[in-house]
């Protein structure tokens, strides 16, 4: 089967990629342009930058010290997305290989000499997760071998002793190898790699060992800590090896984690990471909007986390959590045209930021760049929109359960089923049974939803008299369960309410004080200043039921605003508590915000004072 | 005479440092610990981590490649202090000096081949600013002579050409040996430094050019920018040059940059600089608490600057922002014992830091240490602090003014007088004139000083009949000047109203939102979690007036609050608002937040809650 987490155990099964078709939609048209323009993009790029040919041994090598691994997410992508471009690009990487297996572009002459900062186990791990994909899309190739060969070295190198990688990822990898083919070596030494870090593994440096979780074992923290992108695969690869050698109290452990963490250190989009300086998680409740870091791969890594999580208890708070970071942080780094991206992604941008053709050596997050220095994040994108079908469903032991709402098929985990829906632009999920079949199927009624219905429709059929109207009846929060047996033309309808609302922040927020958010359905809206919008600096907003404006692909919404009047005084700070914007009342017009920056520059905020 | 800016015009004058003796009290104490304690602190630490041997030849070279830097602000602190182991130090330094003036430990191979980070024209811009103290507090000796030619060498090399460095100070330095020595080159070299910058000098790096001040020409700016030590330094020395070449345009500039980051890019505590990252001001009004680096130096660099401001302009609210600084950030960057420092200075630190006894790689700011990878701080406090007197007092055309309010003798711009006072623990000010003389004298009143008032109360004479009592009369914020002709005993009384005062934020500070601090003359406040203090995660204060309770030599403050209740649910973020804490009732302690961490590890909290 095709999916990039196959755990061997666990209340929920992947489907497979091919069980899953997603048709034109939100996802559906992300994929397909992903699979067209985005891949292209990172492969343009790639070799522009030189970074392709450092495989071809070009001199001077050229990129950063991990740009190996940018080749080796491109090729999980295309991998994912079956890419006629594969088989070249991975005979350019195999020829790199050396003979025992060690491979990478910068360290050939001094091997193993910086396990802080030298990534060459983090570049396995993506080489070993695109050899992963090209086993499971494909079968053996000169790919696949790359990769085997590269655990093996790594397996023979590093069983004993005490060292691991300033960056995980290699965790999840091996582990995933060990699925797919069955060599147990890969899993144990996925798990000596878990249980060394923290011991200490590695050195100290000035941003604190917490900065690659070594600054205690894995089975003693309590919170995601440190650079977000490394806790988040670190803590992937934890929960696989818990899943795989039955450790329940490991498992327990990361979820406890991943709750103090989603409880204290996530901004509302699902985003992670507070802190420009180390790209960390900071403290918890800080979480400022304007100077969030939000990095687009710690989406991607908590998307991953919680569907592991998900798979591993069948608990739907994980798949609301990924739908949220799906929705707020997957879709928003990447532009509508799937050429520029986003690395950092604050909540709030105070000053428009320069447009940008080249490569951007910065992450501010002001406005999309086609490149990087370090462009992790957009071929960390494509690998993952690559794969999203992978997320959409999975099989219960009863039946089917739908965890995102997309169109599409989906033949796997019960009954075949097309699924038809304008989601997240409106709230009306069809699920319609395509062939008689027996088996439950559950849909996901995410948290915020909370006077959904569902309505079990069967199908009409000439030996029975015509069905009454259908039986709607309200769902709570979880999966709504209708069991079969079921005839082709059976549908469940679930009404998802899409009625904007207000979001207020935990008080110990203290960056958040004062302020709300709008939301509707899965969707974090946010005000951007193009066109006749007012400013944006100096406004207090009214909380009322925001005005609903439906577009053609987009639904946008408007609340009443007051804008502050004056331009304050030399010094601003005084005895006068000054809460509220005073001046001219405006109208302000709100977008989801993964729809921002597509207009040119401009500043933007999710959290509205009021 | 003696002091670190002698502009040949201007509004005021300042005194030699011989003019001012402080007798014991907040700012007398301070000069005499940085004396005996600082110093040799500072100096031992310089030797242990071989930045001194680095003079010697030692080999390998240590520290960081601007670490000669800190010798020669260490003696420029020696200078001002009439250390007597000055001259052992200076004979280290000589030595390594080349032919040709040419002076670096780290570059001397490879001179001048890295503009933007190599900080060779920095250092010589400290051993300037440390020869122009020994100049002027004792005259020729072997430190001199290696800064004049040191200088000299810059004059040749850069006079011609379009290169500059990346880190500003050689300006102010070269245009303060002009005025010590009178050779004009040192003015005109200065001069194109300053105006080179912006044209662009320097390359671009990721940070951008405004990390360095050189995105745009001085004369364009509106507001200061970029990594804000620099930018501070580069507007020092943009006004010494303005005031030596006569250039009112360029000094209009300055004040306007001021103005502008006075009034959005500054904390309350006088601190300046948001971001850790690239250790910058950040925009308009992003002013996080937390996050705030506020790097001490920083601080020292904006007394510098409003120094400078005063001395050319006149106006007193240069005068009002270097007091807020000598005591909300100067004050604070070292503990009471003298020997450790912060590198940092936010408004709330969150979790209580480790202890730490060696160098500290980081600089977050929750536990003074004893020495940084970086340790510019230590040693820019040891030779701010040991030029202290030379802020204190100037001569107008028409007399004295007395800046900043420390018991000790005045000597110099006016009648001689001694100052007796309590400040800033009471606003009680008592000046007396000790000879008779003419002139007039004038007394700052601060901003925050509404209710000020002032009385002259005449000595006492045989010949006279007996004085009525003082007339009192109200004095308004500025310079309160009371005219001469004066007779030895003469006594002027100032009295500055400490009632404390609860300070709110302007509205456009998004992190400040729903948040007051508490003031008491020039000192902010803070609530830091030592002994009973309750937990100051979730609390909301009530604004009342706070209570006093006066120690030995510190006044703390007492505010009322209510403790939050349960510990929210899983997710921050939901459809109610919750502005206010609602548990049960504290007594809330604030301490001068120049006091803070002198306790041991602790969480700290300017703005509370309200």
């Amino acid at each position: 089967m095709a999916n990039p987490v196959l755990p061997s155990s666990g209340v929920l099964s992947p489907l497979g990629l091919d069980a899953v078709r997603l048709s034109p939609g939100f996802w559906g048209d992300r994929v397909a342009l992903n699979r067209e323009v985005t891949i292209a993009h990172c492969q343009e790029w790639e070799e522009r930058e030189g970074w392709i040919g450092n495989f071809r041994g070009e001199r001077p090598r050229r990129g950063r010290e991990f740009s190996d691994s940018e080749i080796y997410k491109l090729l999980e992508a295309m991998a994912w997305a079956d890419h006629p471009g594969l088989p070249a690009l991975a005979e350019i990487v195999a020829q790199a290989q050396e003979c025992d297996g060690y491979l990478n572009t910068r360290w050939s002459g001094s091997r193993y000499t910086d396990f802080e900062w030298g990534h060459e186990l983090y570049c396995y791990g993506h080489l070993i997760q695109a050899g992963v994909a090209r086993l499971r899309m494909h079968g053996e190739d000169p790919l696949t071998r790359v990769a085997v060969k590269a655990a093996d070295h790594v397996c023979r190198r590093f069983m004993e002793g005490s060292e691991t990688c300033g960056h995980p990822v290699i965790e999840m990898a091996l582990v995933e190898l060990y699925r797919v083919t069955g060599t147990e070596r890969y899993l144990e030494m996925a798990r000596r790699f878990v249980e060394r870090r923290g011991t200490p593994a590695l050195a100290d440096i000035p941003f604190g060992r917490a900065y690659y979780q070594d600054d205690m074992p894995v089975r003693q923290a309590q919170v995601l800590r440190g650079h977000a992108v490394r806790a988040l695969y670190l803590a992937c690869g934890v929960v696989d090896v818990a899943v795989e050698t039955g450790d329940q109290n490991l498992l327990k452990m990361v979820e406890s984690q991943w709750e103090r963490t989603i409880a204290r250190r996530t901004h509302l989009t699902g985003g992670m990471g507070s802190r420009h300086a180390d790209e960390s998680y900071g403290e918890d409740y800080e979480l400022p909007p304007d100077r969030a870091y939000n990095e687009t791969c710690a989406g991607i890594a908590s998307i991953m986390l919680a569907h592991r999580l998900l798979l591993a208890t069948g608990d739907v708070k994980y798949a609301d959590l990924a739908e949220r970071t799906l929705y707020n942080m997957l879709a928003t780094g990447v532009a509508l045209d799937g050429r520029s991206f986003f690395y950092a992604n604050p909540l709030q941008v105070r000053v428009p930021s320069v447009p940008l053709d080249g490569v951007n050596h910065a992450a501010e997050g002001g406005l999309r760049s086609p490149w990087f220095d370090v462009s992790c994040c957009p071929n960390n994108i494509a690998r993952t929109i690559a794969s999203l079908p992978a997320y959409v469903a999975g099989a219960a032991a009863d039946g089917l359960r739908i965890h995102h709402y997309a169109s599409g098929e989906i033949r796997g985990g019960g009954p075949a089923v097309r699924v038809e829906t304008g989601y997240p632009w409106n709230g009306s999920v069809s699920v319609r049974v395509l062939e008689d079949g027996r088996g439950r199927i559950g849909l996901r009624v995410p948290a915020w939803a909370a006077d959904a219905t569902l309505s079990h429709v069967p199908a009409s059929s000439p030996d029975a008299p015509l069905p009454e109207g259908p039986v709607i009846r309200p769902v709570g929060p979880g999966y709504a369960v209708v069991d079969g047996p079921w005839r082709a033309g059976d549908e469940i309808r679930l009404e998802l309410p899409m009625t904007p609302r207000w979001t207020f922040p935990d008080r110990r927020i203290d960056a958040l004080r004062g302020s709300a958010a709008v939301e509707r359905g899965p969707l974090v809206y946010c005000a951007e200043s193009v066109a006749d919008q007012p400013p944006l600096g100096d406004l207090s907003a009214r909380v009322r039921p925001p005005v609903e404006h439906h577009g053609d692909d987009v639904v946008e919404l408007e609340v009443a605003a007051a804008l502050g009047a004056g331009d304050g005084n030399g010094w601003p700070y005084s005895a006068a508590a000054n809460g509220h914007a005073d001046g001219r009342d405006v109208r302000l017009r709100l977008i989801p915000y993964h729809r921002w920056g597509n207009r040119g520059p401009a500043t933007m905020r999710v959290w509205l004072p009021i």
